[in-house]
C-alpha cells in the first residue's frame, strides 16, 4: 500500500527499521542477529520496488547518531504515566520496550515538521495491533503543537492454516518473501479450504491480483463449486506467488549494494 | 581526584557528559543550550589538566551512534519496576529521566569489561545524591555478568553562605569556574565566616591546598583568634583561586579547537 501511495500519489515513504525494538523485546536474540534481520527487511523492502530518491529508510541502530537526539525533545513530553494509560505497558516491563514505544517509533512521524517547522501530515499505513503506538505519537503531536498523523489500518492476509492471522511461531501458516519457491508451491498446495471469505489462497490473490473480474469470478466458482474452486485459486495463487518470489530474490540479491543509498543517513534539517 | 588518580596510578579516566540528561530534566533549557553548557563543561575538563590519550569524554549527544546501541544491551535488563525501586522516579517522571536513569548514565561503568570481555574494574568517584543512580548500574552489572563498579563519594564543599552544600539556584553561594577573577575575589571577601568546619575559604584550601601544615595553622589560627583567622582563611583563598581561574580561563580558550582529540568517536571494540 505505501508503494501504491509512493506511485500513484508521488509521496515521500519513511520507513522505519526498528531493530533497536526487536533487541528489547525478545530475549534470544542477540544484537548481531536483529541487525542482519534488518538488514534482511531493508532489502526486502528495496527489492519490492519502492523508488530511491523518494525512500528513506530510518535503520533505527544504524542512524542513532541523530535519532537519539531527536528521540530526547519527545521523551522529554511523555510522563510514564500516559505510556501505561495508552499501551499495554506496566511496571514489568523493560525500560527499552517502553523508550522505543514512548519515543523513538514517534520521531518519524513527527520530525519532519518538528524540524523543518513546515507543515506536513504523515500517513501511516499499519496493522492494527500497532496502533497503541501510534495514539502515543498523536499524544506527542499535540503536545509539541504538530500536526497529527493518520493512521491507515490494514486487514490481515489469512493464514495459510486458515486462521485470521498468519504467525511467525508456525512457519507453515505463512509464505515467507524468503521461502524457497518450491516451499511456496508446496505451502500453498497443503494451505486450508473453505468458503472463499475463509480461503487463503483468496486472501492472498486480493493483494497480488489486480484484476477485480479474475477475483470474484474465483469467489463465485468457489461458492458453487467447492472442490473446483480449491483447486483454481490454489493454481492461480501459485501461478503469482512463485514467479513472484522468484523474481524478488533474484532482485534482493542485486539490491546488495545499494543500501546506503536508501538509507537517511542525515536528520531533516531547514535550509 | 580523578585527575589525581589519573596522575598518581595512570588510569584511564572515561567522563561522561550527560547535555541529554540536562535536556530532559530542564523543561526550561533548549537543546541548543544543553549542547553549548556541555562543550563548556568539556573544555573545563581539558583546561584541568586531564592527559590527552588517557582521558575519554563520552559526549553523550555527540556519540548516540555507538551509545544508543550499547545502552539497549542494559535496557533489555531493567524492568521499570526495578528502576522504582532504586531511584525515586515513579510515574509522573518523564520517560526520557527514566531511560537516562536505567541505561545510559551505565553505559561507561560497565561498557569496557561488557565489550571487550576482559576484567574491569571502574571506580566512580561522585558526590553522595548520585548514588541512586550508580545502584541501578550495580545491578545491571550482576545481570549482564560483568564486576560491579566501585563508588567513591565525595564531600561536598561549604556555600559561601556557610551551608553544608552550593547551590546553582544561588550563584552568590558558589565560585564558578566561569566567573570574573574580579568577582571571585569579592565572593570571598563577602563568605561566611564562622568555626573553622564552617568555614567557607578552609573548605576550598582543602582541596586547593595540598600542604597539610599550611591548613591546620590556620585552623588553629581561626579557633584561637575568629577575626584574624577569618581574614587569614579568605586571603589564602584568594590568593590561591583567584590566579587558578585565571590561568583557568586562559586555557580553556587555548583547548577550544582540541576537543575532538578527546572525545571517544569509537565504541569500545575488541581487537
Amino acid at each position: 500500500m505505501a508503494r501504491w501511495m509512493q506511485r500513484n500519489r508521488g509521496l515521500d515513504v519513511y520507513m522505519q527499521i526498528s531493530d533497536d525494538e526487536k533487541f528489547v523485546l525478545r530475549p534470544d536474540l542477540s544484537f548481531k542477529q536483529v541487525r542482519e534481520y534488518a538488514l534482511d527487511n531493508i532489502l526486502d523492502f528495496i527489492a519490492l520496488g519502492f523508488e530511491e530518491g523518494k525512500t528513506h529508510i530510518i535503520w533505527d541502530t544504524e542512524v542513532a547518531s541523530w535519532l537519539y537526539p531527536l528521540s530526547l525533545k519527545l521523551a522529554k513530553r511523555v510522563k510514564i504515566s500516559e505510556l501505561k494509560r495508552l499501551t499495554k505497558i506496566d511496571d514489568s516491563w523493560n525500560i527499552g520496550i517502553a523508550y522505543y514505544s514512548a519515543v523513538i517509533q514517534s520521531v518519524p512521524a513527527l520530525m519532519m515538521e518538528m524540524e523543518l517547522n513546515e507543515p506536513y501530515r504523515a500517513i501511516i499505513p499499519m496493522a492494527v495491533d500497532q496502533d497503541p503506538l501510534a495514539r502515543v505519537a498523536v499524544l506527542l503531536a499535540e503536545k509539541i503543537g504538530v500536526s497529527k498523523p493518520s493512521m491507515i489500518h490494514s486487514k490481515f492476509i489469512l493464514g495459510l492454516n486458515g486462521e485470521p492471522k498468519m504467525g511467525t511461531k508456525d512457519p507453515s501458516s505463512a509464505i515467507f518473501l524468503s521461502d524457497d519457491p518450491n516451499v511456496v508451491k508446496e505451502k500453498l498446495e497443503r494451505s486450508a479450504c473453505g468458503p472463499p471469505e475463509r480461503c487463503p489462497s483468496l486472501s492472498y490473490l486480493r493483494v497480488f491480483e489486480p484484476d477485480d473480474d479474475v477475483f470474484f469470478n474465483l469467489w463465485e466458482l468457489c461458492l458453487k463449486d467447492p472442490e473446483e474452486g480449491c483447486k483454481a485459486c490454489k493454481n492461480k495463487a501459485k501461478g503469482i506467488l512463485v514467479p513472484f518470489i522468484e523474481e524478488h530474490q533474484l532482485r534482493k540479491r542485486e539490491f546488495r549494494d545499494k543500501v546506503e543509498d536508501y538509507l537517511m543517513g542525515e536528520p531533516p534539517i531547514s535550509k
